[in-house]
């Protein structure tokens, strides 16, 4: 009889609450900015794009929120999500370290995303919008909207980036069979892309342009929202569930925790993950809370930490956040996702006030242990995660060099299914790694706003 | 505090024995015969292809089979699997019967076909053999037999349908990143590829072609064995975990079963999913066993029970199949697996005397239910096991018309993740139905063989 493996919680033990990290933060999280004024913006300013449910969680200062019934209802739809103890890969790395991963791929659309659409779309609901609108790159979020819309009866319009629209359909089939309507962006139906497709007839479209098009058509509609998946305070509340539920499951593991990792684009995943183990560590300094980004998008590694814009085009409000400079774009050769400029105001105070680290791997080396983990654990990890798990495995040979037996907790927070193409490029030798000279990175820096 | 939707078995509770249905079919069921004498097949006429202790399991009469602790432990890599109460689709059907559904898409391939692939070639490194072959479609048995062979160390190599192997990439790189070798068929590595390529150089190849491409090489290395997905009793009791698993959920669940239903294509997943209830049938003949098949490839439904070729090209020993001929080919429209000309031996004897139904089902109101069902339940099921889904959401709708409130099992072999195509041509609206005129069907068995 072997180890124990999976540490599975039953239907009625999904966390009530939402864990709010912002009262633990010794120096708080500055507000932020109307990039007129440049004064903190009011709950008045974002009404226009955001329900009240979700303005309220923005803000609130509350240590815990409660989780409403029905949100806990369609949550039981994947969650509680598995903590596997990786024997496996353990074996791989003859590591006298023990590794546990939480999966949340088992989520509908493969990935943690569902765990803050669920709610925005709920609390939209609540006020009486008909209708969320939002942009998505290769689809996780899309995915994720179109699934939350269809579950509470909102009409859902998805911008994509056209390249991959047309690149990486996977995603699209399945925003499509939740019922959503998915346009590759730039579009002719929105004055933002009308313009665009006037001076550059076959742009390939980017992040920038689809986010113009889903705000613009949410704050032209009274009965439209739009939704973010990520950055937002209110996004990394949601995705707190996730740590939350690893806290049970290490208890009944007997475990507790001395290194935890996830990877870090936006901030919600690492943030819903580590965030809730924030006084753990104020309380047990040896507690290791890891963000692992991508050395093509090193926002915490190499950004500065500065009120900067969200988008491109220098719509959104200011964010205090590790940043590259919002005219940042990350290499064409990166395949793994990851892409933000900069990293959510959440994390970024964190980790300016010592409460968290961060590192950066490379992408060769991070689809190198994404086959490591395939081959000894049984599932094809997203390439975002397997950044992760690249770290994770580096922790576990420190451990086999150090002759320490540490428990080290990765969240892996989806499949890789529907990235099968980055996967054969790697197979096929064809991915390269990258990384920005020091010119690069600091001529991006000079974007940003004077504040 | 809703219903309990999910039952979950712990690591412990996966069976320790496979089930055997021989022993309960009252008429027992014919053995195979040599091609050449019409004599049944000795454990020495299949030595070259398989190792003994499959060919042991293929003709055992023991009711019940130990599983080795080393496969256990393998398939704790996966297993137990969940099964869950589908209470979002009950609501949308407004139906008073209790809809449960096994999810075998769990695995690391994301299919049933693991459960078979890990003994195969746990067997076959026993008796030292070095190297697995096989053919496969769209890969689903390839990339079983992928995470197999590594998992025990053998080589694998798959002859892929070529046109799949250019059209249907996504399951070729879950293959390569299992380290096996995948090669287009036809391919110029074997004499049958070779024969066949000088004739067509541009064949897209066939799943007849594939298999003797695998076998061809096979029979030629003594070190190497062939592996087979479905069909063969020894597939059939591997997969009977799954039905095993399910008896001890519908406990926990407090329920006893009144439908259970299953796509079949070979039958190995209908076969490990309700044969285990075949004792169950015999006590209580309300109890239904429904077998669901393609209405373009519907070989219990509309075949004959008769000795046949398990190839297209007559290599195999003849098999007593439920089966529309060896040269039966499904039209090109049909998109959702299950392709295979006849039904497993052990399937069809069971059909044959009486102890399961079967019913086919339309391709268009195969995906109309997939859809729903990925609405209501948040998985993309597979093509192949949304036929069954398709099957029992018309059970539960005849609940609803006769008020009554049954408890249907239903089991979803597999996601979808990986055969988005399909559903895109289904929300394309270019799917189309396709039902045999029986002069056709009749024609393609003119080939059976004469014993």
């Amino acid at each position: 009889m072997s180890e124990q493996r999976r540490f599975l919680l039953s239907d009625n033990q999904i966390p009530t609450t939402w864990f709010n990290v912002k009262p633990h933060l010794p120096n708080g999280c500055p507000p932020p900015l109307h990039p007129g004024t440049k004064q903190p913006v009011g709950p008045e300013d974002l009404a226009a794009l955001f329900p009240a449910g979700l303005i309220e969680q923005e803000t609130t200062l509350a240590p815990e929120v409660d989780i409403p019934g029905e949100i806990i209802d369609k949550y039981r739809l994947w969650r509680p999500t598995p903590l596997v103890r990786a024997v496996g890969l353990e074996r791989a790395l003859d590591t006298p370290a023990r590794i546990y991963y939480k999966y949340e791929g088992v989520s509908p659309v493969g990935s943690h995303k569902t765990n803050s659409s669920i709610p925005q779309v709920y609390y939209n609901m609540l006020e009486g919008r008909r209708r969320v609108t939002t942009e998505t790159g290769a689809g996780q979020w899309g995915a994720a909207l179109a699934l939350a819309a269809e579950q509470y009866g909102l009409a859902c319009d998805i911008w994509m980036v056209k390249v991959s629209y047309h690149q990486k359909p996977g995603r699209r089939t399945l925003m499509r069979a939740f019922g959503a309507t998915v346009r590759p962006s730039p579009s002719p139906e929105t004055e933002a892309g009308r313009r665009i497709l006037a001076e550059h007839p076959d742009s390939p479209g980017s992040l920038g342009i689809a986010i113009s098009e889903a705000v613009e058509v949410a704050a032209q509609d009274p009965t439209a929202s739009y939704a973010l998946g990520s950055v937002l305070d209110h996004v990394i509340l949601h995705q707190t569930i996730v740590g939350q539920e690893v806290r049970l499951q290490l208890e009944m593991a007997g475990e507790e925790p001395d290194v935890m990792l996830a990877c870090a684009g936006g901030g919600s995943n690492f943030g819903g993950f580590a965030l809730p183990f924030v006084p753990d560590r104020v309380k047990r300094p040896g507690l290791r809370l890891v963000a692992v980004e991508p050395a093509a998008c090193p926002s915490l590694t190499r950004g500065v930490y500065a009120y900067d814009f969200g988008d491109m085009i220098g719509l959104t409000p200011l964010l205090k956040m590790h940043t590259l400079g919002s005219q940042f774009v990350p290499p064409p050769v990166h395949a793994g996702g990851l892409r933000f400029h900069a990293m959510s105001p959440l994390v970024s105070a964190a980790y300016d006030q010592g409460l968290i680290e961060a590192t950066s791997v490379k992408q060769r080396e991070v689809f190198e242990a994404a086959l490591a983990f395939t081959r000894t654990e049984g599932i094809l990890p997203a390439p975002e995660s397997s950044h992760a798990i690249c770290a994770a495995m580096k922790e576990a040979v420190r451990c086999r060099e150090e002759g320490k037996s540490e428990c080290i907790v990765v969240n892996v927070s989806g499949h890789g299914f529907l990235d099968t193409s980055s996967y054969d490029s790697y197979l096929d030798g064809t991915l390269e790694d990258y990384e920005y000279p020091a010119e690069e990175i600091a001529a991006a820096m000079a974007s940003l706003p004077q504040v």
